[in-house]
């Protein structure tokens, strides 16, 4: 099965890591196939950087379907254009998030999360209320740093997150970890080893569900809401993704 | 004061329609400034044409800013972009579907929805929820038909639109209606006499809500997460609407 | 048009304090006609207070109706009387509390309500909960000082409010602050200059909503619940408030 | 012990029919003491009457308080004054609503609320809020007849509510109803017998519940916002009913 | 009239506490039988101690439906089993939580639990949720002391539990107490005394409201899913246990 | 990896047809066992039913945990004893219900679930709220049949699911279905096929995420309220399930 994991930022770098996590845990006959958006933001830390990286997920969706693709994971703490790529295909599509927070919610009853930049605290509290997780998380905490300090090694950001991590297990009472950002992807057996409950880090969370939900046979509803979008023309510079051009028809 | 009314799709006549509305309960000093979106779709009816209107949206922001706007109106009842866009300006910025509900509240202990598409309806309902109003609006009612037909003369649309909004006066105890699409704005008066309860539309709403802000010196936040967005490039088709392009810096 | 602001204490001193406010941010054309109760307490300090506030607010209204009052305002963070004084009137009414709660939700994701005594604090917190509004508010916050301090050059009233208002920016992370009491209604500018974030108080925000409904021609439903109260007598010291006398039929 | 049970409308024959209730409930040596109340309206039968209730209820709680009452019941199934109330006084003070609802969730896992007038079902589903039973009743229903009509021999009221309760138990699937007005107290019996589901009254459970806790000698507490409301004074109409007059100070 | 008060937990000398606790409250006329349970856990102190309590529960409640009881009690502050419990049964079942946390929402619009071991507080706080609890009780608190402690005099439970409510009322600001441990019951008097506010022990409590459901004739809704279970045979070790061996059918 | 999918009630061709959807999704590598309960209900139709299942269920995941299990399922719709099981182990455990309830909210924006009996829809509806699904859910619909009638050839049973299942797409505007019965895991290929919507049963849905689980190397947090129960001796007909004989300590 082909799953196609999306960074909705373009750095590649950061893709590199996201797609090394998520091979790690791969069932054998699942390919990943890490996408870098073609379009956007070098990181992704605030709503207008989020609403836009769309561009590029319409692109990397485009371009999965021609691939018949099985699954796709967008790989950003955000789950940025959720609802707007589940239109797009009848695969199911998983962001980082919400398969962390679904997942946390099966280990323990109660999880914090552990983000990067303080503004993004906002946009993760309100995931966890459109996903019904709002009373199974105690806390989204906040290191303060920017996201690609991530994969600086000369930021102190591996000490500041197991930190952060501590005072979740100590002051939230929390019994597990949810990682707040795709480029944390690497930490999750280190801080699963210092801090002895799960931690869990939504790139390969989604990638195993991805796998669960094909493995059910399992696709996105075509009834409703998620159906494919309306035909209809659209203008200007994204004139070329409207969603024939992006279904292929 | 300048208020810049969006339309977030690509039509022409359709912002006609909402410009007119706006100017006629437009304060004397207020100048109503119509923007049909450069780019995306050409009615809003799915998940994918309204995450897509955030690059005409960011273009018209970008405008807006050049040309001292003091107030913002998005004009599309999914809000789409709204905290993307009130991270690009001091001004304060209104959705028409904030601004109907907010208002609907203030006139009656129970107000329902009265949309176009089915398949919008569940955008009006996460919207409820994320503004507080669900305990407000007592149900979302859609008359089921494609947003431009309401432009076609030989459509039913009118009927189809006071007889949904007597069933929500008599099946659902509402004592007031919210419209639930910008192309409605020209029934107002209409409605109202018919019905004899508040009959809200949220571009008429939106631009006395904007002048009451104005008026009041209260802009959107600079602290937290609405704060402008940090600097960073962009790459790809949409690498001029970098934020410190928009932001003119 | 007329607004008649209806301060539910009977302390004249406050009334002017009030007026003033509302004068500064009134259109042309608007005419503030300040009220002070003529019966009940010297200052709104509890349940009770304001529950007897009820009958000053009859009065007042009655007043209004003989006066022709586009719209009223309830001058009290608790927003005493509300429902009942909507039945009254085919006019809007606001009360300063919901007035600025929606308008600070539409320039921040969060925002504190600082107010005056720490038993008040229960009543900010259930209509927080009625309007919808508990997931915008981080934190309602005491100064836990008697309203009519508020008037005492001697005390340290001033400063105990900035200093909770900077409490609330670092500790809540809220990005605007609601000023919970009427009397507060004068210090707006100095602590927006102060706190370098919007400061909302419910008098001016009133009064310019007030303005907004008007404008767009919407008053109070006369369907359902806030419909004219059913004619019947009252008995006792209050039979001369009895609805019809109230409504002048 | 002695048991206050205020009916806060004024008409006294409804008085009686709560008192027979409520003594032939009451356990030896509890004094029921039934008070109609002195001033407002005959029936209450929307915000307003509710609201102008207040100054009756002060009125017999001040006669309460000198009367060493042990316990006290609002009898109208709006709750009215309650937290106003309940600052009065160190015992304990139920309402109606309140009392039912909390009974018929030890019973049932879903109940339904049968009332009178169509326009107090929000006042209804307000209190379920507040109290925390919204999940626990599962519909509010009224009969759309006007309070005093219960007490019309010539009114079909009793079969109306029959039939209410009826399409309760197959529409709704609830298990238990609670009667939405101290009016209905008599029909309990005959209801149970009909329906052979628990049905509740809110006087009579008032009545066993106010026995109970003042067995248990708990009271109303004296910290925080229930406290004695402050000493200050009042003016006008209402000047012999501040807080010190009530309180005998 | 007889009330079964069943101590879910193996430890006699429990049993003795709660029941001396309940007769000092219990009405002339009410005979209080304690019942220990005669399987499971000598302390319920986790989910599956509370889950295994179920057995004891069943044994419990068959030799009460022999012996013509007119109301249960179940005290273990985790309302083990309650649900399955009123299935069994005409009479009324009572929950220690559950009565605790009602009557207090009836005394104060805030209270604190203050509980024994740390990771029973999740318990609670599901129980708060589900009665509609949640906005009443400002926090759940935990000494972190195994359940039996409070029985040992060389142990410090009562000055830790004293300190506990402290720090409840002085930092949650909540005006009452509800104790989370039926092995507190005999503490109630003595934290009464010293703190000045409303102590609930929920034995106590149930004991009154159980008396006051008699009283009112009212009982378990046996329609919907409180009626009698379906009649079907049991295996294994619990075969004995089968509905209508329970049912004396 | 060894997978338990353990059925709570004691019919063990109910057993068969769970073993068999268990096995036609489990991936190579996974061993599914399949485990009748050994003490308990013929069938789990009522809260009484549900909770005495934990007896078995307890014996069940002792021996698992001798037999070095990486995954539990409760293969019941209720999800008995879930807690309780999570704290006997560090596998990860999964309930039925909850598995499907996930899987439906990754796929539609609202899902509808079909069970059997009328009595145990409050059970799904407890569960819906617990899990925060309950704004993801549209409404829970029963068959009204007995659960064992799944499994009588002569039964109607495969027809009314169905016929409930399209009221759900057309009625409540679902998209997706959650089958709320464990013994309607042979019908989910034949209804897919009718209704053309994703048909969740949580069988299937629950071994395919217990498999990614444990590809994640996640457990169950043996921090907090689900690490292991505390030693103490157990009483009565259960004394051979004390934690630690269970634990094997």
């Amino acid at each position: 099965m082909k799953i196609r994991v999306i960074n909705p930022n373009t750095t590649a770098t950061m893709t590199a890591t996201i797609v090394t996590a998520a091979k790690a845990v791969a069932s054998p006959g699942t390919e990943i196939i890490g996408i870098t958006s073609s379009a956007g933001a070098v990181s992704i830390e605030c709503h207008y950087d989020e609403a836009m990286s769309i561009v590029g997920l319409a692109e990397a969706i485009r371009d999965g379907e021609r691939d018949h693709t099985d699954a796709y994971i967008i790989a950003c703490f955000g789950d940025p254009g959720l609802l707007a790529a589940r239109e797009l295909t009848r695969a199911p599509v998983l962001g980082i998030a919400e398969a962390a927070m679904h997942a946390a919610s099966f280990l323990a009853t109660g999880f914090s999360v552990v983000t990067t930049l303080e503004r993004t605290r906002i946009i993760a509290e309100h995931l966890l209320r459109n996903y019904g997780m709002e009373h199974h998380c105690r806390r989204v905490r906040a290191i303060d740093l920017p996201v690609l300090e991530l994969e600086n090694p000369k930021s102190n950001a591996r000490q500041m997150i197991l930190q952060e991590c501590e005072r979740a297990l100590s002051e939230d009472k929390s019994a597990a970890i949810v990682l707040g950002c795709a480029g944390m992807a690497d930490l999750v057996d280190w801080l699963s080893e210092k801090l002895q409950v799960p931690v869990i880090d939504g790139v390969t969370a989604g990638v195993k569900f991805a796998e669960a939900l094909v493995g059910l046979k399992l696709g996105t509803s075509k009834r409703g809401d998620l159906a494919f979008p309306p035909h209809k023309p659209y203008k200007g510079m994204i004139a070329d993704l409207a969603p024939n051009s992006i279904l292929g028809k």
